[in-house]
């Protein structure tokens, strides 16, 4: 999801809140506790991704793209000041009446393509007063969430779930924005020295193809359960005939690419991911760099030696590429050009819905976003809601490709079958990989 | 289509030309004498659109997405002789080596982008020595078709008509790209003081809308006739409930839609389409201009004064808005911007193929391309041809969007019911209107 | 100078102009029979220099730069429209009222950076309507200083005057302008394949320094004859002791440069001028190339042969690089390197002016425009004149340096001692070359 | 000075280091003494600039021009670890080997334009880490000056005297970097609370002038005493007859150039200058903004009530704008524009030198920078210094303008009359004001 989105989520929440019981409420008040175990759990989350850094690894902002991490834990707690406290909470004083204008992209007029770049140039609010801030809206929300009438509480409830759904968002980005930043310094200093990329199922994902015949499915949200309006209406598609690799594609079969000469061919690119590669010089996915064997940067040197290997900058610092894991931070026309070059296609959005449903696909979730070829578009009878949390759907609805499955840095209980992540095809510094697949019609 | 796709041209034509007839040619010659007679009737129409334009009007050119008139005329030429000609005639002698270096931008790997944009710099060969060239292939061509045996001719006749098909392009092309550059020309000089944009059947786009229901369609090209290879192959789709307006959205409408604000209002507009609003300080489609009762333009002059009115530059120079002419000159964001102000979308390709071959449509082709939802994508099943002509198949396919019909300005015998035209959302200088639907699911 | 001073030319003249005899007229009347042959002359020189160009390269602009020759035909002509003819010839009426918009840039208040890139695209009027416009003016120019009395003689006379002089600075810049246009093409067509670069006195710059001791000089323009207001006041200088070259520096020099590796060694260069070399990619003069035996350009094919050489395009065409005339095309920034790497300086322009009088310089004139030291800045009490031809002096006083002397291409009778042309240190594409100096304190 | 020149300031040291008396120490030492004195209080006053930031703070930067308060006290600090320890005290062993990438611009022969904009991003080593590292290098260096021989501290002394005089130029750029930074954060946080700008001795710099006669002068530093190469050779020059404000321009003279529309004449600007006003929106000094009665800026909202002012953003942050204070924040455009909207000029270098060292000029040091007329340009006979510390010398001489006197961010001790500052002409960051004057010739 771009920036944009991100900062702007509450309109896209809107639709499918699953509305809480309007009902008289029952004594054991689970809904309730519920809900306040569930605000504690992902406020927690997000200061648990935040501890490792020092207030100067807080306020940075590595590029446009990206937001300082501690933009993101003020905007996340700007969202519930404003969304739900100054709404819901009567008395509630905010903390700084001028945060809103800081920690909300959403009312600034006037120029907010300007401010976006300057989020690293907040200094002040310092570190430890946004923690202060975390504390008193907290504070006053766990307040809320307890002492709220049961009309009260059936009104705010789905709010929150939306808040709640808007930070993780925010927490991936925090991982993610981070690890761009860290990438900058020449030290290549590490989050976290013992976090690890899993490695996949399998040692290839050339292999094996998984065939789904052509058919009617039901695609989409419905039903009770969180999700983002863009994931809805649900739908039937007719899937044509498909088949799909279970296993993703591995840092192994991406360098048998590199080896081949993928980044050199133009024939195997889009037009335009072939200006990318051009623009950015690429040659290998973001944050590898060839390293020889007494630890010095092979790049630009006349050739690389026979001793030396490539390695990738992540959380952990600088590690070998290890040839089971599988690839990420590769763009979408880098996974199109490989597709091409392996002789097959990215599969759809619908074809990785349906396959998923079907179990026919291994590390779906939880390892890295996978590329589809589905360009980000409304769903048929998408419409827009009405009102402050609707006004904004669909604004992103051009120019991103559509991402599935889920990521390593995506907070538990965030995933979902339905869930359309997207990002613009050039873009590499999420938790991106891909799957092959292709239609035999 | 984007300039790079319509420089690129041949191999996207593969796949789906029409074999010839291969076996001993009868005594009528039927095929013969028709190749030859579309042969010379593309190539005089060409010659037909650059006739009113002088020697310093066919060199300019006004924007990289824009080429010269006499690039267009000598580019197309260069086709002929290229992949006809070089491959087909025996002896065949070039007019001048170095024109394949000029006008082809097919083959030219060493920095392709710093070329294009200096087309226009290109004052030698003359617009007369781009006229003997002409005639110098022609001849050859003539002769060629002809006086081919049987097997030669069977070969050579899909190229041909490849060729013919990528003129035809180009000589909507040619008036694009000179309206672009007289339209720079502060005393907006006429291409032709006599051409006229037709009028809509209807007054406004907004009125009635027709309904197809949900069901399985079989969409793109098939059988025999020329198609483009995008156009295939050809699949069955699951179209979802769905209205469409038979009118096309008029100047009136677009008027009202800007009486009410629509260019000024960022809710309307998708994040990047208004960013586009904002870069480019558009008020109006292009070539609009407010003009007051004394003929002079109205714009920054604190408001615009009662008795003045709207102009449109176009091809027959400055006009006053016809309020039932079709709008035209509006990119994507604009036209779903304005689907958004008037509560409905834009047709998907495949909603507008099932609604023109089912009649339901008025003014489908030969007014204004028409923009749909539709982001270009491969058909299920797609696969590039091997081989030089099919090398860069597909290689456009990001970023851009399809536009179905046909325009005033297409060549006769170049609309298709099948026929994928594609632009990037933000441009403009096409012949590009719209009109509305929605899904009913 | 750069093409914003040319184009505003007028102002820079005023104050300097030689007042006309205002007395009652003698019967001889000299100095109006002189007037009318210098009009003669110096229009007749303008077409002779467009002459060999076609229509497409008369309207050409290659860079924002330069501008047409079409352009400069016509504002050299708008000139004495405007400030002549509107304002001394009763009842004259104007070629074409909208021709003060196209061709002058002095006016154009709204968005002239706009305007200034677009003058390639002004297809209308055509070469030809130019031609006519031209002939109306000088019709009329003819009658008004054949037929004005004797009052209206003397004050038309300094202005027709200033529009000489401003005329002949727009034929030197055709020929560079034109020149720049035709090296994009690349066919490389010779303006005039009989044009001679001509060689210098002496085989090099670097040989002789003629000493010139510390001391008082007077420096600037006094006295009758025309001059540019920025050449004065005449004022006196204290001139350091300093050693001149005679002789300009040559490409056999300029060779020796290259070879020693001058375009590799950052010490050698300003930082500003490093950073021009990086980004220009610049490894010689302007215009040059290296071609190999066969005629193939050499760049970016991994070394260049033994066989080949270099070679400089110019008005002739593309010719072998002849050691003995003088560089050219090279910027202030190279200069400045190459004379570091000489263990030298540029000259000041002082001491290029005391130099030139006191008759210790070759070359002097008439080759190519030599860049010194100085940055172009007011002369000690130099103060813009009142009124519309002086409202905009000293506009240009900041980041150019000032050249000295005159090139081949400066029409006959332009050239004087104490000239102050300027461009800014990175420009190239002028006739610019260099003599070295240094100071002894 | 610009940001360049800071961080390559060793070169221009070279030439005029006082040698330090190589003759036996005698015993009262008093040479060593002074220079551990100077030593102990130039790094010192490092830390106390330093100490009201944050970490937050003194990590980032604000635009590539600027650089972080962090980098600053590494840089300085690395520059007496690599040209003081590493040279002359054997054994030493530095603090962290990777500092020498991090903190020196000057052997990163790679990309040094790419590395420059991104010192913001540099979080690790941690502030706490870069006074470690400070420390470490003081200690050192403290043992260095006390113990080294005669010979070993004859040859120090005058690197460690550059080391000092490059330290206090970035303790300037410190203030002045921290204020671009804090100026881009909507709550305008304060550097210091009670920072004041002094006001000046005269209420306006447009009414007395003082008048030097033509005469010959001697210009530049001699003698012993510590000055950077650019100040010399000291050498004679003919001062044309001059006059010179005593006063500095204030900010009463400003608001009265702002509401006469100097902002909005093009008349009053060089040309690129206007360029600036129109690129940037200029309309005031930079940091100025208009303030209403209710703390609201005022600009964009259709004009400016009767009851709000203008405000300027400092180091005390943002108050209303003293008109006794001398006008600060302004470029060399600017001061040119306000001196030809007064009727007079801005001195030459050589006419502020003169008229301080003459005692004409109030408030000539330690208020702010002015503006000369100047382009900073080598004196005659100046010739960089063969040998490390002297490769780049000259290096930034072009395109930048010459500032004399001193400002109240300027060090104790920083302040010489033949000091010559210098920046690009669009540059307002730095304390930039002005004084008028005029030749009389």
């Amino acid at each position: 999801m771009n920036r944009h989105m991100t900062s702007h989520m509450p309109p896209h929440l809107a639709p499918h809140i699953p509305p809480s019981d309007a009902s008289p409420e029952p004594p054991h008040a689970a809904p309730r506790a519920a809900l306040g175990a569930a605000f504690a759990a992902v406020r927690a989350e997000t200061e648990r991704r935040a501890a490792p850094l020092s207030a100067e690894e807080q306020v940075i902002q590595s590029m446009p793209d990206a937001s300082p991490v501690k933009w993101h834990r003020a905007h996340t707690t700007w969202f519930f000041e404003q969304f739900v406290l100054a709404e819901y909470a009567p008395g509630y004083v905010p903390f700084d009446p001028r945060f809103g204008f800081l920690f909300n992209s959403y009312y600034v007029a006037a120029g907010p393509r300007h401010e976006r770049p300057k989020r690293g140039l907040i200094t002040r609010p310092s570190v430890a007063e946004v923690g202060d801030y975390r504390a008193h809206v907290d504070a006053a929300m766990r307040r809320l969430i307890a002492e709220a009438d049961a009309a009260l509480f059936a009104a705010l409830a789905p709010v929150v779930a939306i808040g709640l759904n808007h930070e993780q968002q925010h927490q991936e980005l925090m991982l993610t924005d981070i690890l761009h930043a860290l990438a900058q310094n020449p030290l290549l200093p590490a989050y976290d020295p013992d976090w690890t990329m899993p490695g996949t199922r399998r040692a290839s994902g050339m292999g094996e193809m998984r065939a789904m015949p052509e058919g009617l499915h039901r695609i989409g949200h419905a039903g009770a359960g969180f999700a983002y309006d863009n994931e809805g209406p649900a739908h039937r598609v007719l899937l044509p005939a498909t088949r799909i690799a279970p296993a993703l594609v591995t840092n192994a079969d991406w360098m048998a690419f590199m080896e081949a000469g993928g980044y050199q061919d133009p024939l195997l690119w889009l037009s335009e991911g072939w200006a990318a590669v051009e623009a950015g010089g690429w040659e290998a996915p973001l944050y590898w760099r060839w390293q020889d064997g007494r630890g010095q940067d092979g790049r630009g040197q006349g050739g690389r030696g026979q001793d030396g290997g490539w390695h990738a900058f992540g959380l952990a610092g600088l590690k070998p590429v290890d040839p089971q894991a599988p690839v990420c931070h590769v763009s979408y026309y880098e996974a199109d050009a490989f597709a091409r070059f392996a002789g097959r296609a990215l599969p759809t959005e619908q074809a990785f819905e349906v396959a998923a449903h079907q179990g026919l696909l291994d590390d779906a979730f939880g390892v890295v976003w996978q590329w589809t070829r589905s360009a980000y578009a409304a769903y048929p009878g998408y419409r827009a809601e009405p009102g402050a949390l609707g006004e904004y759907n669909g604004k992103f609805m051009v120019n991103q490709m559509v991402l599935r499955g889920a990521a390593l840095a995506t907070p538990d209980g965030h995933a979902r079958l339905t869930y359309r992540n997207f990002f613009h095809p050039h873009q590499r510094w999420q938790f991106t990989g891909l799957r092959l697949a292709d239609e035999t019609a």
